[in-house]
């Protein structure tokens, strides 16, 4: 019996732990003899990487608000149909660093665009593609950007990142609200914590949720 | 006093004589000593350029749907906000090949997809600017794609060039239905004429419309 396939994404400001978090959630499954596909966004297939690197690079011509919006979407679309279907559907574990929570939180509560916008266009790249988990990993701003700025020697900065404090107190908040809205759905892991104590949250809150069998691990979906 | 902006689209399928006409409507502006830019979508602006690429590139990975649209009216934002509105408030002339329409009359028309989607995106997209004049250059397919295959040897065939005659039919009504739909904003040109007489009929639909000083020649909108 073909095991069902499971979509987790994984949600929070910079800094706050997601790239390693998908790691310790790929782990989790990968020790439970599922296959994984780990992936990112925007991103995720070689198109929507394409799309990505328009994001993400500062050039002279600044992105105009919807460009920005209907790009991140583009890129969704894409990711969903050529990259995050296929591999639900053949029975795989997707874990997403970032979906359309970040669009809700960044743009939305971040950056003030209408949500009716932001819920219309998300409902069209989806395409019924909907996480199954979402672990949002919450900690106060400031502690989110010390661990970025700690990396900034490694990595250029990209446009995200160089917005400001208060920018990520909007988001931050943004996403406390989607977890309040959707219980369920999200998972939020206090992400201020030391990185071993992060990981029994996560494993406690994978545990509760696939290893009573209620989705996907045992085909039981 | 300062002339008014006037955005001029030209519209049609493959062959129609699109890239002469906008050639033929910047030079009649020209000679009456308007600042003209002349344009192009998918692009007209570095950003959008590159958007285009992704969107005409054929690659192993196909393009979705959604990803498709999402795609178009990303260029078209960043055009409109980068490229098109401030040459407008600077004054002037705008003549585009290829705007809103084509999207209407190929992925709507063509490809059939919903055309309450495509309204949505396009009023987001545009952000309020709109063609003051629309010519629709008309011909039989069959002419059309003629016309088009003589071209090839030049340029690489890109994906929308590779589909078939019932499509374009299908676009070309598409246009008409358009055109039928919005009579004052859209002139009809027959292309299937000499290119002697497109030109004529091209040059009456911009005398009728402009040297009565109705839309900014003469600063009179
Ligand atoms: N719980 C934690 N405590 C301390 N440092 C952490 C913790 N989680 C991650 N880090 C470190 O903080 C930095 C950012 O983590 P990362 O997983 O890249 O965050 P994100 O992907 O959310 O931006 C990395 O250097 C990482 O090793
Ligand atoms: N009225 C016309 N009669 C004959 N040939 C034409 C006419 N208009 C354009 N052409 C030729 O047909 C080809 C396609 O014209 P072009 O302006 O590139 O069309 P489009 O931009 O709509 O694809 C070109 O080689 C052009 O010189
Ligand atoms: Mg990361
Ligand atoms: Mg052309």
């Amino acid at each position: 019996m073909t095991a069902q396939g499971v979509f987790i994404t994984i949600e929070g400001i910079e800094g706050a732990g997601k790239s390693t978090a998908v790691s310790c959630v790929a782990d989790w499954f990968s020790g439970r003899g599922r296959e994984v596909l780990r992936t990112r966004e925007p991103g995720g297939t070689p198109v929507a990487e394409d799309i990505r690197r328009i994001l993400l690079t500062a050039t002279e011509e600044e992105l105009a608000e919807p460009t920005e919006l209907l790009l991140m979407f583009a890129a969704r679309a894409q990711h969903v149909a050529r990259g995050i279907r296929p591999a639900l559907d053949s029975g795989r574990v997707v874990v997403c660093d970032r979906f359309t929570d970040s669009s809700r939180a960044y743009q939305g509560a971040g950056r003030g665009i209408d949500p009716v916008v932001i819920e219309s266009l998300a409902s069209y790249a989806e395409q019924g593609v909907r996480p199954d988990l979402t672990l949002l990993l919450d900690l106060p701003v400031g502690i989110g950007i010390a661990r970025a700025a700690a990396r900034r020697g490694m990595i250029a900065k990209d446009r995200f990142e160089r917005e400001a404090h208060e920018f990520f107190g909007r988001v931050r908040a943004g996403f406390l609200a989607i977890a309040e809205a959707h219980p369920r759905r999200v998972r939020v892991i206090d992400a201020a914590e030391p990185l071993d104590r992060v990981r029994l949250q996560i494993h406690a809150a994978l545990a509760a949720r696939f290893d009573e069998g209620e989705v996907g691990v045992h085909g039981g979906r």
